[in-house]
C-alpha cells in the first residue's frame, strides 16, 4: 500500500476504508495486513463504537476464518465419506435414533484440532464435546459450532443426506457457515452480507409466499415423551391439512436448510435440535434470501433449540399460525444434555 | 456355432442349451440367433412345458428389450434433467400434490414411440395415457408400464429424488425394471434371475432383520379422504413406535425401493399407489436380495397399488403386523382413474 493512514485522515477516513476493502477483493493474501492497518490508523482518529463496527464489517475480518473452515470442512467431509464406504461401527447412545460412531467423534476431533492450532482463543460448541460434558454456552467471543456428522442416523444407514456443518458465531451472531453434503458432494458457504453458494455457485431460495404451493421440511423423530412426540405428529397433519404441496422428512437438519437455500423446498421447521444442527445451515438460508424465525414466529435464537426457515415471511408466518409449540429446553440451560 | 442340434440330441440337450447359453454370454449379437436354434432344435425334442420354460429362461429372450429399455431410459433421463434446469409450466390435475408437467407427458410419449417402433406388438400402461383415458390392465402379452417422472412433486420442486421408471411384465411378471434418478444421476438395472446394478456397479440389499435397527420409508401425501389420511398418519406412528431408526419420507416411489435395493433402507411401504410407480423398482428390490409383499404380509400384486418391500422377510412380515389397511381399489378396476 503506498498511501498512509495520514494522508488518508486528511481527506476522508471511510472513504480510505473503502477503498482498501475493494483493494483487499483483490489481494486476499494482504487482508489480515489491510485490516490491522486500519484498526491503527482509524480507530485512534475516532472512538465511536458505530465507526468500530463499521470497520470490522467492511474489513471482513473473519474471511481467513472462512477460508481457513473451508479447508477443514472438506478434510472432515473426505473422512465422512471413506467411513460410508466401509463398515461403521456403530453404538448406542441413548436411544436407536441417537446413534453416534466412532467416525463422528474423530471428525469432531479433526476439526476443533485444525481450528485451535490456527486460532487457540477461539471458543467450541462441538455435538460431541457437549455430550462428553463441554459446556453449551454461547459467548460474545468468536465460536465454532460444530456438527461433525449432522444425520447421524442417515449415515449409519448410508441414505444420502450426510453432512459436516460448522457455524462461526462472533458476539452471537453468525458470521459464516458452512454445510458439506457429505454424499451429494455439494460444498454450501455462506458469508454474512457476501451471499450464499454451493460448489462456488449462488443459490437462492425459491421465493415462494404462497403456502398452498410450499413443499415443507420437518422430521419426525421418536420422542421418549409421548405428549411431545403427539405434537409433533399432530403439526404434520396441520401442515399437511393447510394444504401445501408435500411434506418430506430427508434427516439431516442442515442439509433440510441447504435446501430451502436453494430452493429445493419452501420451507423446513423443527422443534428439538440443537444449535449445532442449525449454525451452519442458518448463515445459508439468510444470505440466500430467506427468513429464519422462531417456531412462534418471533425474532430467531439460536439456543432455543427451534426454528422455522422459509423462502420467504408470508410462508414463515403461515407456518407459525399452524404449530402447537412444546417446551423442549434450550442448549444454554444447565443441565440440559 | 460349429456343433448341429442332432449332435447335440444325442448327448444331452440341456447341456447342451448350457453350453449355447454360456457361448451367449460372450457373444450378444448371436443371442437371437442362439433363441431361435434353441426353440427349434430342442423344443421339437420335447412337450414338456417345464422344459419349454426352462429354455425361454435361459436364453434370456427379453435382455434386447432390457437394453433398448436402457437407451430409451436415457433419453427420457436427459429430457427431464434439461427441463429441472430451465423454468417448469405446472398445471394442476386435480390437487396440489397432484400435479403433472408438460414435461411429464412429453417423456412418456418419447418412451413410448420409442419403444412402440421396435416393438409394435407390445403393450404399454403409462401413468400419463392411462390419466387420458387408456385403459389400465394388465395381460399375458410383453407390457411395459411407464412412470415418465416418478415423484412429479418433487420434480416441480427441484427435489433431488426424481426418477424415470420402467418395468417390463411378461406373463404378468417382472422380468425387468429400470429405474434412473435423474438428479443423482443413478441408473438402477435389474433382470429377472440377473441380479440388481446402480451404474453398473452390482447392488444388494442391508440384509436387515431386526425392525427395530431398520431406516423406514413412506409418503404421507394429502389424502381428500380425510380417515385414510388418518389412517396414513396412525400407520407412521406405530411404526416409530415399534421403535424403528427412523422414518424418512423422500418423495418418489421408485427411488425408495432403489434405496432399500441399494441397502440405504431397510423397508419401504404405502398404500394408494400405481403399478407404475412400482414395477420398475420390483425387480430391482428382488434382484438386489429383498423381498415385495402385500400390505398384508401375502403374495404381491403389481395391480393392488399397495406394498411393503424390505431387506428381509421378517422385517416385511413385521410391518406387515403393525399397518392398518384400507380399502385403495386396483389399478385394473374399471374406472379406477
Amino acid at each position: 500500500m503506498s498511501i498512509g493512514h495520514q494522508t488518508l485522515h486528511l481527506i476522508d477516513p471511510f472513504l480510505f476504508i473503502r477503498l482498501l476493502y475493494i483493494a483487499g477483493q483483490y489481494d486476499n493474501t494482504s487482508n489480515a495486513v489491510v485490516c490491522v492497518f486500519i484498526a491503527v490508523g482509524v480507530i485512534k482518529n475516532s472512538s465511536s463504537r458505530a465507526q468500530q463496527t463499521l470497520i470490522n464489517d467492511m474489513t471482513d475480518s473473519w474471511q481467513e476464518c472462512m477460508n481457513h473452515c473451508v479447508d477443514v470442512t472438506k478434510q472432515a467431509g473426505k473422512i465422512v465419506r471413506e467411513a460410508l464406504e466401509k463398515d461403521i461401527a456403530v453404538m448406542e447412545k441413548s436411544s436407536p435414533t441417537d446413534l453416534v460412531t466412532e467416525t463422528d467423534q474423530r471428525v469432531e476431533k479433526l476439526i476443533i484440532s485444525a481450528i485451535r492450532e490456527k486460532y487457540p482463543t477461539h471458543c467450541f460448541i462441538g455435538e460431541e464435546s457437549v455430550a462428553a460434558g463441554a459446556p453449551s454456552v454461547l459467548s460474545d467471543g468468536p465460536t465454532w459450532i460444530i456438527d461433525p456428522i449432522d444425520g447421524t442416523t442417515n449415515f449409519v444407514h448410508r441414505f444420502p443426506f450426510v453432512s459436516v456443518s460448522i457455524g462461526f458465531t462472533v458476539n452471537k451472531e453468525v458470521e459464516f457457515g458452512i454445510v458439506y453434503s457429505c454424499m451429494e458432494d455439494k460444498m454450501y458457504t455462506a458469508r454474512r452480507g457476501k451471499g450464499a453458494f454451493c460448489n462456488g455457485l449462488p443459490i437462492k431460495v425459491s421465493g415462494q409466499e404462497d403456502i398452498t404451493k410450499s413443499l415443507v421440511l420437518t422430521e419426525m423423530g421418536l420422542k421418549k415423551d409421548p405428549e411431545h412426540f403427539k405434537t409433533v405428529m399432530d403439526n404434520i397433519q396441520k401442515i399437511l391439512n393447510v394444504p401445501v404441496h408435500g411434506v418430506r422428512c430427508p434427516g439431516s437438519a442442515a442439509v433440510n436448510m441447504c435446501l430451502v437455500a436453494c430452493g429445493a423446498a419452501d420451507a423446513y421447521y423443527h422443534q428439538g435440535i440443537y444449535c449445532w444442527d442449525m449454525a451452519g445451515g442458518a448463515a445459508l438460508v439468510t444470505e440466500a434470501g430467506g427468513v429464519i424465525v422462531d417456531i412462534t414466529g418471533g425474532p430467531f435464537d439460536l439456543m432455543s433449540r427451534r426454528l422455522i426457515v422459509a423462502s420467504s415471511p408470508r410462508v414463515a408466518q403461515r407456518i407459525a399460525q399452524e404449530l402447537t409449540v412444546f417446551p423442549c429446553g434450550r442448549d444454554d440451560a444447565p443441565c440440559s444434555h
